[in-house]
């Protein structure tokens, strides 16, 4: 199994004039990204965001469906969502992870932009191999804040096909860049 | 650019009991998938459902993001969702497509369970790659109903990580499945 955690960030990103916000939560994010985390092995899934009535949204959306009655309409679902837990900031997450593992995760930020240090999903997947802990992160909104990115230790590649099209939302880009480092073909 | 097109189908679907329903739309499946129809090529996405209240729910958010405030707000959503076609049955869409290519296309189910007559992504990229028009087909709910996936030309074999669980959401499979057979690396 990968040693790999994932986090989904509403802070910092940036809304579509570039300014960096706290975003909203989406309902569909937290179980689409929680059933692709299940799917592919990932550790933890973590949500972030310093907003205390979102982390109470959060906290009530995923008691249902593992404690509530959503957990005996749908176990599948139960099993995915036990992975969610609710973090500050990308910092206290590293920190979560550094106290599992006994090392601090090095960083992996996504986005849909081309950076020249990036990194292609062949040599991702092998890194992986190597078995330290990774901490993969997907920004909502328009996506990460600049500086955020740059200060990761890794950025992965663009997800492109045959278009110049970029704009895929963050719960399809989360489910084909697990796919595409760690699916069985 | 590849000869394929993409149906999200409502009917015939099953439940969690297996019985086949009308499954309801979701908003964000239109948007999701119309996302990444518009990265991998896609000629166009048929969202396919026989209730009339739904058809007219489909084109009230499809018109929202391509003629009306949505698509001056975000002209990137815009010319994904103008990929959107309403049909009443996969039937229809597989005629809508012989209209525009003068030959019916071969139909491609997906499902998350296994079949012996499976075909495995490499496979299909290479038959792609020659260029007749394919229809790719998923299913809402808890997917597609059982005759109606041994009568496609094709089934794809199911998406799978390193673990045993396969629940991922029909957008996820769906961006998953596109980036499989379109996907640059």
């Amino acid at each position: 199994m990968p040693n790999l955690y994932v986090a989904l960030t509403h802070y910092p990103v940036v809304d579509k004039r570039g300014d960096i916000i706290n975003s909203a939560l989406t309902n569909l994010d937290l179980h689409d990204i929680a059933r692709a985390a299940k799917t592919y092995g990932i550790k933890s899934f973590y949500v972030v965001t310093r907003l205390v009535d979102q982390q109470s949204l959060v906290q009530k959306i995923i008691s249902h469906w593992t404690s509530g009655s959503g957990a005996v309409y749908n176990p599948a679902r139960r099993s995915a969502l036990d992975l969610v837990k609710v973090k500050n900031t990308i910092s206290e997450v590293a920190e979560d992870i550094e106290g599992i593992e006994n090392i601090y995760p090095k960083t992996v930020a996504t986005c849909a932009r081309r950076y020249p240090a990036s990194t292609g999903y062949k040599e991702f997947r092998d890194i992986l191999e190597i078995g330290q802990p990774h901490l993969l992160i997907f920004g909502t909104a328009w996506g990460l804040a600049e500086p955020f990115i740059s200060e990761a230790d890794y950025i992965l590649d663009p997800i492109m096909g045959p278009t110049d099209y970029n704009h895929l939302s963050v719960r399809c880009a989360a489910g084909i860049i697990l796919d595409r480092l760690l699916g069985t073909r």
